[in-house]
C-alpha cells in the first residue's frame, strides 16, 4: 500500500508541538467550517433501541431524499441509481471493484487526490498518469494525450471535479470531450464529485450526470464530508444509470453488510440544509482563497493556480525538492515561535520527478491564520537553502 | 463478486409479504436484543459542533478502552495493537490485504461466513475450503487435513469463533493445534471472534490472542456488532501483536481516511455495559437455543449440530435440495398464513455439492416465536415434494 504524501511529515510536527511551536495546518482537508445544527441535533433526539444494519444500499427514504436532492442540481436519477457508501472512499473503491479487474487501467490527470493510488493498489489495478499543468491551471490535458494511452486493458477515466489537489473546474466543454472518448471507446467516466457545492466566481458545476449521453458509462462518486463539513460521518454514494454497474457494486455493499445507521441519520437531516448555509460557506472560502492568492504572489520565485472551486491549491516554490522544505519548516524553522505544514505535492503525481517543487495548501483556516502562515512561508523561502 | 446465499430468496419474501403472510426470519444474523441504552445515549449528549474524522487507527483513548476491555479477557494488548475499523467486515478486508497478494491462498474450515468470499474476492485471493461435519457438530478437522492443503501460496488459515453458520466453540486444544501449524508453515492465524461473548454451558470463550507463542502470527477481528447489538454502528477493530502487519493495515485505515465518528462515541460508551447486560442476553440465547434444538429434535428425519455459542446453528433436512425448499416455504407454504424464512446452508460452502440439504436457522427470535417457526417447518415437511 502506498502512503499518502504527509503521513511521513507527521513525526515532525509532532516535534514541533514539543518544541512549543504553533503550527498552522494547511496540509488538511478538514474544514473547519461549523456542521449545520440540523444535522447535528437529529442524532440527539434519535429514537432507536436498536441500534441495527439498514438495507446494504441505504435506506430507501434516504436514496428518494438524495435523488431529489440531485433533481435540484439537474441531475436526474432516482434511489435505484444511487448506493450510499461509508465516505467518498467506499465509493471509489466499489465503482473500482465494479467495472475493473486485476491488472486493469484507469487514465487519471495528475496531480490527483493521493489516496487514489491506495484505492487502485487495493483494487490490484493500475494508474495510468496523464499529466495536468500549473501552467494552464491544471485544466483538462488534451483529449489526444488520453487518447494516447487507452489500451486493451484501459477500463475507466476517473477525473475529480472541482479538483482536490488543483481546484480546478471542469468546464462543461472538458466534460463534453471526456463523454466524447469514454463512449468512442467504451470506456467508463467515473467522476469524483465530492466538492460539488464549492464552485466559485458564479460559475456553475457540470456533473457528468448532465450528459444523458453517456449514461451506462458515468459514475459518480459524492459524499456528505464536504459539503455539509461532516468528514467523520462518513456517508458518501455511487451514482450511475448503469444497472449492471449498480448490480455488482451492490454485491460489495451486501459483503460489508450496511452503511452506518447515526450517520445516515445526520445525513438524512442534513438534505434540509438551508441555502444561506452554502451561501455563507461559499462567502468564506472565497474570502480564504482570495487572500491566499493574494499574498502567495507577492512573494517572489512563487507561482500559484487560481482554484475555481474546491479549498485546495497547488503551489511552485523556489525550491528544488518541496519533501526537503516541508520537513525542514517543522524541524528548523519558526517566525517567532509559529511555522507551517503544508502537503509536498510529489505524492500527488504518478510520474517520478514530477511536482517536486511544488506544494498543495487546504485554506481551510480563517483569513488571518492564512496571513500569518503565508508570511511564514515568505520568510522561510528568504532563508532557505536547498 | 460472490453473492450472499439469502438474497435471492428476497424477492420472494418480498412476494411473501405481498400475498399477506407473516413470514419467521430465521434467516438474518439482526438480533431483536436492545442495544445498550448507556450507547444509545452518548450520542444524544454529544457536543459537538464539527462532526470531524478520527485518526485512521481510531482515537487514542477509544483504544486504551478497548485494550482494557480485552485485559478482563485475559488478552493483553495496547492500543497500539488495535485498529478501529468500519464493522469487522473492514477489519477482514484489512487483514486479508495486508498479508495475502493477489492469488495468493487462504484456507478456512466450511462451513463458514458467506462473506469471506465476498472479501476474498475482493481481495484477489482464493479460499481453499476444509470440510466440518454435522456428524462432528463442525469441530475443527483433523489438522493434517489442513496440512495436505497448505502451498507455497497459502499465507493464512481463518477461522470463525465461535462460529457463524455453525454455532461451533474452538477448544483451548483446537486453537493449540492451529498455533502449532501457523507457527509450522509461517501462515497467518485470522480469527474472527466477534461472536466472543456469546458462549454456553459454562465453556470459556479461547482467543487466538491468548497463544502467546504465536504474536507474530495471530490476527484477531472484533466488532461491536452482535456484542451490544449495534449492527449499525460498524465499528469493529482488527488486533495483532505483529508490527508489519499493523503498519500495513493502517495504510489502508489511512486511505479510507476515518471509521465513523458518531459510532466510535457509541462504541466508546457501550464499553461500560454493566455485565448484568450481558448475563441476562447469554440467558436469553440459551433459553432460546434449548427451545429451537428441543423442537428441531422432534422432527423426523432432521439431524441439528447443537451451537456451543454464537446465535446460529445449521440444521439438516430430509430435502434434496434447501435452496428450493426454502424458496417454496415462501411462494407455496403457510400455516394459518404464516411462513418461516431460512438461509440454505450451499451457500456457506465453498466446496460445490455439499451441505445442499442443510439449512442455516438463526435464533435471533423469542422463544414463543422459535416455536411457530420450527412448528411451520414441521409441518412444511410432511408435504413438500423434491
Amino acid at each position: 500500500m502506498p502512503q499518502s504524501p504527509i503521513r511521513k511529515l507527521v513525526p515532525y510536527a509532532e516535534m514541533a508541538y514539543k518544541q512549543g511551536k504553533t503550527v498552522y495546518h494547511l496540509n488538511i482537508g478538514q474544514p473547519d467550517i461549523k456542521t449545520p445544527e440540523i444535522a447535528l441535533d437529529a442524532v440527539k433526539v434519535h429514537s432507536l433501541d436498536i441500534l441495527a444494519y439498514t438495507r446494504s444500499e441505504g435506506s430507501d427514504e434516504y436514496r428518494n431524499k438524495i435523488a431529489n436532492y440531485y433533481s435540484q442540481h439537474d441531475i436526474h436519477v432516482s434511489k435505484d441509481n444511487i448506493i450510499v457508501t461509508t465516505g467518498g472512499s467506499e465509493a471509489l473503491l466499489f465503482a473500482f471493484g465494479s467495472v475493473m479487474d486485476t491488472d486493469d487501467e484507469i487514465i487519471i490527470p495528475e496531480p490527483f487526490y493521493a489516496n487514489y493510488n491506495g484505492f487502485s493498489t487495493a483494487s490490484g489495478v493500475n494508474i495510468v498518469p496523464v499529466i495536468s499543468k500549473i501552467e494552464d491551471n491544471f485544466a483538462l490535458p488534451p483529449i489526444e494525450e488520453f487518447e494516447k494511452l487507452i489500451t486493451p486493458k484501459t477500463k475507466a477515466i476517473l477525473i475529480c471535479n472541482p479538483g482536490n489537489p488543483t481546484g480546478y473546474l471542469y468546464s462543461k466543454e472538458e466534460i463534453k470531450k471526456l463523454a466524447s472518448i469514454v463512449k468512442k471507446h467504451d470506456l467508463f467516466l467515473i467522476s469524483d464529485e465530492v466538492y460539488r457545492e464549492f464552485a466559485y466566481d458564479g460559475v456553475q458545476h457540470y456533473s457528468i450526470m448532465q450528459e444523458e449521453d453517456i449514461a451506462e458509462h458515468a459514475i459518480m462518486i459524492d459524499s456528505v464530508s464536504k459539503r455539509y463539513s461532516m468528514c467523520g460521518a462518513r456517508i458518501g454514494c455511487l451514482v450511475s444509470k448503469n444497472k449492471a454497474v449498480i448490480a455488482t457494486a451492490l454485491k460489495f455493499a451486501q459483503a460489508r453488510l450496511s452503511p452506518p445507521t447515526l450517520a445516515q441519520i445526520a445525513s438524512e437531516a442534513a438534505l434540509q440544509t438551508p441555502q444561506s448555509y452554502f451561501d455563507g460557506v461559499i462567502e468564506e472560502y472565497v474570502a480564504r482563497r482570495n487572500t491566499l492568492i493574494n499574498e502567495l504572489e507577492k512573494i517572489e520565485g512563487v507561482k500559484v493556480a487560481k482554484p475555481k472551486g474546491a479549498f485546495y491549491c497547488i503551489v511552485e516554490l523556489p525550491v528544488k525538492n518541496s519533501d526537503d522544505f516541508a520537513q525542514w519548516l517543522l524541524e528548523s524553522f519558526d517566525v517567532n515561535g509559529e511555522t507551517v505544514m503544508v502537503a509536498p505535492a510529489a505524492g500527488f503525481y504518478s510520474t517520478p520527478g514530477v511536482g517536486l517543487n511544488q506544494i498543495r495548501i487546504a485554506y481551510v483556516l480563517n483569513q488571518d491564520s492564512l496571513k500569518k502562515a503565508v508570511n511564514i512561508l515568505k520568510e522561510a523561502l528568504k532563508v532557505y537553502k536547498d
